[in-house]
């Protein structure tokens, strides 16, 4: 048995010292062996000029928002994801770090790219990946990737045992809690998605944020969850290794059952 | 505009006769362009013996249920999919045919199987596929064909309007019906599920059937559904060319923003 936990808040934007300090502030409350944060979780979201993103970003392993969740898992022991943005030589990548406390286990940059995500940001290339920690096989996806079935469940067929979602959603909960219900049910994984609340306003624009974060097992009950408006942690038990398991009769397991010669629309 | 029913009974198991009977009176009452009829919907479901299987099939576009359904379609000018068991031979397939007032159109052989299935049918060997019919586009898929996204996301793909899904779901509808709106949802796709209802009994084994059959649209929304227990006609009207507008904002097109390079399990 493990606990996981899922934080939500509201980044405020580009105020990156000040969201720093609210992490490091929730983080310190958190009591779980997995935690994960919302995406671009100490940037904001809604970066209107490509020159106010280098300062809120940081290298894989090399910048503040590392050494606070580095400090914290070596302090606590827990893992952390948490979504950041990532520089690489003149590129940013919406990415989530992977953290433990021997350092950086890994890096998701994210594959769908969102709204105008694509005009500061460049689309994922290092693929879907797992990562184990302590024989708990982590997936990680962010936000956007919900609304295509294939994150999941490559993830899934790769190992993972829980699938870490940092998410900005600006979709409505009704519409992307069932969703991630569903995806948690046809791979039989868990899955916890970090959203975070609140706006961000950038002259006329403002984006809304749904909240709600939730944990589901691999049935698709949601374990825990958050309101749509509050800051807060939200921690279940779970037994990762439960998510090995895909049978669910003895006749049935839904990875055995799947025939991906079938899968492909080109033939 | 176009309308489309599902149509929900209770066949009564092995008992042919009557139940083309009932197909037959049921039909005469619908009022759609199209009709989806239950899987396996003249022979029943929980049948134990192979030697029960031959009296129940049909090859497809000659036997009695072809004969009843296309007897209505050239009277009443809509296209009719029907489940049955499909006799190629030595070898049944769990098979829906789709019929239009020409004649046979297509037929699905139900590629992921359930249960006992596999000791009475061969798997589905020709693929999803998508025919059309006065410019729709119809894909079919079969009950347990559910817990796979790849099942209506290839047929999406492929081009389906509509995805018509014969069924004799044994899953509760607490869990199916949010799976297939999220199937509708995540590919934009209308999707019709006619599933049974009432109890197949052989022996010492029960098998009880959820009903609650329904209509989604592209965004995920229950059109029309019946309950869990009656026999019934569900009949809505649909654009179904709403669903080749891939598109949610100006800006995302969960098409076009798919990344399939990175969906193989095995890169």
């Amino acid at each position: 048995m493990m606990k996981i936990s899922v934080v939500q808040f509201s980044p405020l934007l580009l105020e990156y010292k000040k969201n720093l300090d609210v992490v490091s502030k929730l983080l310190a409350r958190c009591d779980a062996d997995i935690v994960v944060l919302p995406e671009l979780c100490v940037s904001g979201y809604l970066i209107s000029r490509r020159e106010h993103m280098a300062a809120c970003s940081e290298r894989p392993g090399d910048g503040p928002l590392f050494q606070v969740v580095h400090d914290y898992s070596r302090a606590s022991g827990a893992a952390v994801v948490a979504g950041f943005i990532e520089r690489a030589g003149e590129v940013f990548y919406n990415s989530a770090m992977l953290v433990a406390p021997g350092g950086l286990i890994g890096v998701y940059r994210k594959i769908h790219l969102f709204g105008d995500e694509p005009s500061l940001f460049r689309a994922g290339d290092s693929g879907f990946n797992v990562f184990s920690i302590a024989g708990t096989r982590i997936g990680i996806m962010i936000c956007y990737d919900w609304r295509f079935p294939e994150a999941a469940r490559v993830l899934s067929l790769k190992g993972a045992d829980i699938i870490c979602h940092p998410s900005d959603l600006v979709a409505g909960a009704h519409l992307w809690k069932p969703v991630m219900q569903t995806r948690s049910f046809e791979n039989r994984v868990f899955i916890a998605t970090a959203n975070r609340t609140g706006c961000d306003r950038a002259g006329d624009t403002e984006l809304c944020f749904s909240g709600y974060s939730q944990i589901t097992d691999i049935s698709g009950k949601i374990l825990g969850e958050l309101g749509g408006k509050e800051e807060g942690i939200c921690t279940v038990e779970i037994d990762p290794l439960r998510a090995r398991n895909k049978a669910f009769s003895p006749r049935n397991d839904i990875f055995k059952d799947r025939k991906p010669g079938f899968y492909q629309p080109s033939r």
